[in-house]
């Protein structure tokens, strides 16, 4: 992953005081976007973090919304430059928006203790909404990128989230919740697995997304039933031939 | 239903100019709630529709967010105030957010055709993003209330929508798609129900909502699996005993 460059506590200070003095005109008022991006490794589900600041806190990516962009390209933008992916999956999920959401978050104490007092009253302070999206990404072919202020970008396991800022973690949550829905109804799955895998892979996301175990021979047949699974030949590659079948999702409409 | 009294245009004129003046301080900027209220009637499935001015347009029901409400809140605030319901069935389900979706509506025409200039880069001017919701209710309880500026309110059959404004068309289809995965997922159709109903009258609840036409036995056994139905005892009433049995949605809970 690429860690950001140092740089120095008087160039951060400059860039943040910079941005609350633009971001008026550039950016729609009391609205962000945010993402739960979900990537499957090893066998685990997990969501990709952003350290904030130097604390112990972690946030999801996210930002504002350009006056002229819709909220679905100001997810995918905010997307890309993280992620330097395209053609993601993105989905809106939920608009997180009670009174106090923000209210006794440690944020600004955490970037004051960075870059020294902030202004009162100033784009920081107001209330925001999240818009909130989630991404399906094939982890293999991410490379996040993160920027001076988040020092980390890091991808936890569902089940070990650290300390989240703001209403993160419930958002992560219902996410989550969304994400069980759009397997079955969306088959959306496959947009976290690599071009080909087993059926075993297959049914370990399956397993970390609902967060249970299932019975194979089950599981196959109903995977097999849905008709949009294309078994490859086995190519003799000198190991045993009972190494077992790779598959390839075919999209629902390219299906017999 | 109640049609509104009928107010001077002087006297509206005041009211949308001290409207104009009040909101920055009582609304967040930029954010509306728009509600799609679903009803059940003779077999049809509704939406409950409020007539823009004097127009041949009309709108969802919808409004601002006050500064100190949570969106869920100024949804069941708004509610209320048109159907004068309490403990309606309400779900978030999408929040539409493209740059131009007021842009080049004949919104503000037919405001200053009523009332007369509008001053410019005033309230109405901005961009809003729209969280929508949506609304079950028992139509038989609805008693819809509308206010000066809306000069009708009206309940329309889903295939027989009027012109809408704004992009609420496409809100009102995505509203739908939401409801038909629903009424399978979390059994939300009895709230569009009386309490007490027949199977037949079920079933054409689902028909409405799914747009087509269902096998009566199959569904008829799917929904006596689920567990949620009580059966209620016939009571002679002097007419045919081959009236059809009544059912009763018990919640899933209390479901043996």
């Amino acid at each position: 992953m690429n860690q950001p460059e140092s740089i120095s506590d008087e160039a951060l200070r400059a860039g943040i005081i910079n941005f609350l003095e633009t971001a008026p005109a550039a950016y729609m008022p009391g609205a962000t976007v945010d993402t739960v991006i979900f990537g499957f490794h090893k066998g685990k589900l997990k969501v990709l973090l952003l350290r904030f600041g130097n604390s112990s806190y972690f946030v999801l990516p996210g930002g504002y919304i350009g006056k002229e962009e819709s909220l679905d390209q100001a997810a995918m933008r905010l997307l890309q430059e993280r992620t330097r992916l395209e053609n993601i999956y993105l989905e809106q999920f939920y608009t997180s928006g009670s009174a106090d959401r923000s209210k006794d978050s440690p944020a600004k104490a955490i970037l004051q203790e960075m870059i020294g007092p902030i202004p009162n009253n100033s784009w920081f302070d107001q209330r925001f909404i999240s818009v909130c999206y989630y991404a399906l990404v094939d982890d293999t072919k991410v490379n996040p990128v993160t920027e001076a202020f988040f020092t980390e970008v890091k991808w936890f396991d569902i089940n070990k989230l650290p300390k989240l800022l703001y209403d993160h973690q419930p958002i992560i949550q219902k996410a989550l919740k969304r994400l069980q829905a759009d397997l079955d109804e969306k088959l959306v799955g496959f947009n976290l697995m690599s071009e080909t895998f087993t059926m075993n892979e297959l049914q370990k996301l399956y397993e970390a997304v609902y967060q249970k175990e299932l019975v194979r021979t089950n599981f196959q047949r109903k995977m097999l039933g849905l008709g949009v699974l294309e078994r490859l030949e086995k190519q003799y590659n000198g190991k045993s031939h009972k190494a077992p079948y790779l598959y390839r999702f075919t999209q629902a409409d390219d299906a017999v």
